[in-house]
């Protein structure tokens, strides 16, 4: 999960949502990503699909079997359903995310017993550093708006008084 | 839906399971795929997901706002998945998949209240055409793995009366 937690940082160097993602198989790691989405202009360049495009591509197989998949946050149910169609082993999540999680919190894809496979997942895996990542990250994604918009405001004002004045010279 | 079908079509002559997939926009059609999981070697290689990148990619967007995505078979998880995340306003299925399928099936990705998106999803379109395009891909295969079960039988008899005779010329 340090791991993952490093991919996720290089996200939020990026301007990225900081979500890391990294795969491995007998001890050994055999991809690494972190979410892409705005860099890509790709609505599915999340961490984990990336993660396992790059481990398909290693292995030269549609299935990753034997792999455990480390993710910062749980994933949505695009890179559930994903993980359940290449028959990822195992999956272990930092910290959970209840608006769009599909690994128990909005849909539990990797447990269900009607599709043709079942991950082992685990939990809360160095959960506050997870969630902190994400946190501070929108924490200075607010304060940097705040500033814009005050930066806007001030420019708009500054315009509005010079037109004034001139208003008033041209009187 | 009936570019759809031509494009399972094209699926079904390399071999692949017979999905397709066309995107469409204000009239237009934006991308076409079809089913590529074993060409590629690639378990996230579904038609709906090769059309989404093809048309976010040709929009230079994440989001595939006022888009109709027409797919022969109803969405897994992941591909229903995607879809939400790119803002598909609109789905047309053309037959529905109860063991997998996650546009009202096994899950509702696609109408989800929880979810920050909901998509506007029509199904049974041309339902008959796209099963039976299905159905005889899956008749095929079974005829032509019996085929080559019954030729594996065949040459195994054929090898074990040979083995048979040369012991009994050699006594």
């Amino acid at each position: 999960m340090r791991e993952a937690l490093r991919e996720a940082e290089k996200a939020a160097e990026t301007g990225e949502v900081p979500v890391g993602a990294v795969i491995v198989k007998d001890g050994e790691i055999l991809s690494r990503a972190y979410n892409l989405v705005e860099t890509y202009a790709s609505s599915s360049a999340h961490a984990e699909m990336l993660a396992m495009d790059q481990a398909e591509a290693r292995l030269g197989s549609k299935w990753l079997l034997g792999c455990t998949l480390y993710v910062t946050l749980e994933p949505c149910a695009m890179c559930a359903g994903a993980m359940v169609l290449s028959r990822m082993e195992r999956l272990v999540i930092g910290t959970m995310d209840p608006k769009n999680g599909a690994s128990g919190s909005v849909f539990d894809i990797t447990a269900c017993e009607r599709l043709n496979h079942e991950i082992e997942v685990t939990r809360g895996v160095l959960q506050e550093e997870c969630a902190e990542a994400l946190s501070s990250f929108f924490r200075e994604l607010r304060i940097t708006k705040a500033q814009l918009r005050r930066k806007k405001r001030a420019e708009e004002t500054s315009q509005t008084c010079e037109h004034h004045q001139q208003g008033e010279n041209n009187q």
